[in-house]
């Protein structure tokens, strides 16, 4: 058989890791990884670490330079060049090289998507101005810390109270900056915390000086230099600010895709099944474009997280290359886990939120405790905070969300394979972790609400 | 129907546990709990932290004293009472008020035992002198502190290097004391760790002034006082000391059970069924008297942990009192998960050792990997050495050994479930754990480890 081609679109995290699985599986392929920007294959998840100057060169990011990668990976990297369509049928792609902005065609037998996500803006008026950023990409970052450390920036306004904007927050806050951040849709992190948890947040957030408004941005007052001065709200507030922070989520990239003639899922980003193929049979698709399947109901969902990257595009590598040799990857799907550190707390959710559950369709419970991280009465045991979402038919968990100074987000890891499994509130309470007073209690946190929500749905099996 | 009267005899951990829970299930039942020293319901575990004195009152390590315990789990306490005889056909015991020494006969409808474990004594020449101590109740934790705090002493011998041996060798040290462990039979640890992972623990204990030697003591010399002022080794040292600790294990109390008529199991230790039943119609047997089923291979073992006992407790009292009304309780067999802090490391352990899996009949493999607590250049991130042991056929996890400064007790839990579920490492391998640099990495050693693995043994399934 004659090498195959593979094209590999998008470089930072999917398409590395579906290159260098391409290559693994078969060797003699010439695989090929587009990238429009500069960089590629690197921890777009420490940016807000990079920001805060925890590390203070944006290279430490790099997992691998297009150098190491091409030497390591055995594929080709193209920095700067942009495919604008994808031909299905005749397997040909177009690609302008940035730099000279000259457009070629060029043949491939397959064809894996990793093109990422955009970074949703506010349609207001101003939006343009120099000094307003969003955190997507290692260009981002880099902009942002060159603007910090060349203008006097006192107060900073964040747009978004999730996970990014909560970590720049508190990487502005460690630079000096005061900080403000408008959250309109609810608290802070309400995509993964019930209203009943997130005080703890709040709390945290607001002992560490930054200001939280359940306001909107309207409107974006520029200076004659086109820099931001100030940010009107929807309720009339001016917030005078020197940078602002755009992190509102993220939008899948579905325009090649499209019209390519690419199914789109549900929920906007790219369908695909649980090989990583898209509708065309010589197309796969993977990372922050794609939807993936939720464990708990088999609901398709879009999760822009960086560990469903990197699975997804091992998969999606593995499968384009395997040309029907051996068995075929499938990605496992998601349990939904994922974890920030605020100031001090750690905060981890896994699975649905109540809401969440009852809006899938579930007749759904919440149980809601707080436990010690260690024999409470051991020097530095800390709270702990854990709810669960459970189906009050089956008492199976359906969700955990989890705040603390220690050990919440492993915890949060102990119910993932739970989860995987159905189990039941009643079974998790009688696994048997660990045990040792400087390290976790007798009963642990996650046992303790187990007991808590087995008392409410009652026990079952 | 007249109210049944249930006798437990035992008050530290398993006893109270199953006495609270018969009157939890019959709230009728005249439970009464046998205890023949003077505490009940005491945290044993943290005992070497009250000698290190970060609880300085003992009375701190009590969960319940005798009198919140008839208040609020509404059972008879009798402490100072020693249960002689069991007449099950007569539905009687004999019981000596050890104040008294009077003898009564009583009946009861049902009996539990949770008489316990004692601890494994040298026998050796000189053993009975006053300064060695073994730590298994809080009267010895209480002896060895007050021996601490009136004896100029200079240098203690510890007899054992298992988890009380280190754990009593750090509280010795953090008094100034300087300390000698006599482990002849491996590595520290050797019960859980296998000898590839005991470096990195005899590293970290030699680097806090702990000698360790590979030698078994002959005989104690004795001043004329009866106080030890030297021990003397199989290997001809002698080593002056003013304090021995024995730790060398536990042997579980069965002959009050033996003279019943009640069977022993090949471990030694009192047979039960997942009910907790002895083969006595009308007793029951919890705590660290029993034997326990071990999920890996459904073989019994003796695992006298304090979450056993609790949890073992619970289903004997549950399933004594319920006159077979609802369902039955079962107690789920053991993963092996446990876990310790030596010094500033983090030991946990979960299933089996690679030796005793293959002495268990499984044709097994081992994997080691170094990891990192979070992000690798992340302030802050800490190695953590994971080893994994693998069924070479099956690719299945049949235990682990995890040693680090963060997380790795914590991480030992993620596979307790996983273990229970017979997973292979190719699976785990799968797991969508948290990732956030501060937190984990997008990786976690977890899943290295079970990457690691499934190249050892070829993907499964």
């Amino acid at each position: 058989m004659a090498p195959q081609r593979i094209a590999v679109i998008g470089g930072v995290a999917a398409g590395p890791a579906a290159a260098a699985q391409a290559k693994r599986t078969d060797p003699d392929a010439d695989v090929v990884l587009f990238e429009q920007g500069e960089f590629i294959s690197y921890g777009a998840c420490e940016m807000p670490y990079y920001i805060a100057d925890e590390y203070q060169d944006a290279g430490t990011l790099l997992v691998l330079t297009p150098e190491e990668f091409e030497k390591t990976r055995h594929a080709t990297v193209r920095l700067r060049h942009q495919v604008l369509a994808i031909h299905p049928k005749r397997d040909r792609i177009d690609i302008k090289d940035v730099t000279t902005g000259v457009v070629r065609e060029e043949r491939f037998d397959k064809i894996i998507l990793a093109v990422g996500a955009r970074p949703r803006m506010p349609e207001i008026e101003g939006v343009e101005a120099l000094n307003i950023f969003p955190l997507r990409r290692l260009d981002d970052a880099i902009a942002i810390k060159a603007f910090l450390e060349n203008h006097p920036v006192q107060h900073a306004v964040v747009m978004g109270g999730g996970y990014i904007g909560v970590e720049m927050a508190e990487s502005l806050r460690e630079r000096g900056v005061r900080v403000t951040i408008l959250e309109p849709f609810g608290g802070l992190l309400n995509k993964y915390l019930d209203p009943e948890m997130q005080p703890f947040v709040h709390e945290e957030v607001a002992a560490h000086g930054v200001h939280i408004r359940k306001e909107k941005a309207e409107q974006v007052e520029q200076d004659a230099d086109g820099l931001v001065r100030a940010v009107k709200t929807d309720k009339g507030e001016k917030i005078g600010c020197q940078l602002v922070i755009v992190a509102m989520g993220l939008v899948p990239n579905t325009d090649l895709a499209k019209a390519a003639g690419i199914h789109i899922g549900e929920t906007g980003a790219l369908a695909v099944d649980d090989q990583m193929r898209t509708n065309l049979p010589s197309v796969w698709a993977c990372g922050d474009c794609v939807e993936v399947e939720r464990v708990i109901d088999r609901k398709q969902v879009y999760l822009p997280l960086s560990p469903v990257a990197y699975r997804s595009g091992h998969v999606a590598g593995q499968n384009a290359a395997r040309r029907g040799r051996g068995t075929a990857a499938r990605f496992p799907g998601v349990c939904m886990a994922s974890a920030v550190q605020v100031f001090g707390l750690e905060v981890a959710a896994v699975g649905l939120r109540l809401e969440e559950a009852r809006k899938a369709g579930f007749d759904a419970v919440a149980v809601q405790i707080k436990g010690w991280s260690r024999v409470k009465i051991y020097p530095g045991s800390k709270p702990i905070h854990i709810r669960y979402v459970v189906e009050r038919k089956s008492g199976r968990l359906l969700g955990a969300e989890l705040i603390g100074q220690e050990g919440a987000a492993l915890r949060a890891d102990v119910l993932v394979p739970c989860i995987r499994e159905g189990w039941t509130v009643d079974a998790i309470k009688d696994l048997d972790l660990i045990y040792a007073p400087p390290l976790a209690p007798s009963i642990d946190p996650l046992l303790r609400a187990a007991h808590a929500a087995t008392k409410k749905v009652g026990r079952k099996g």
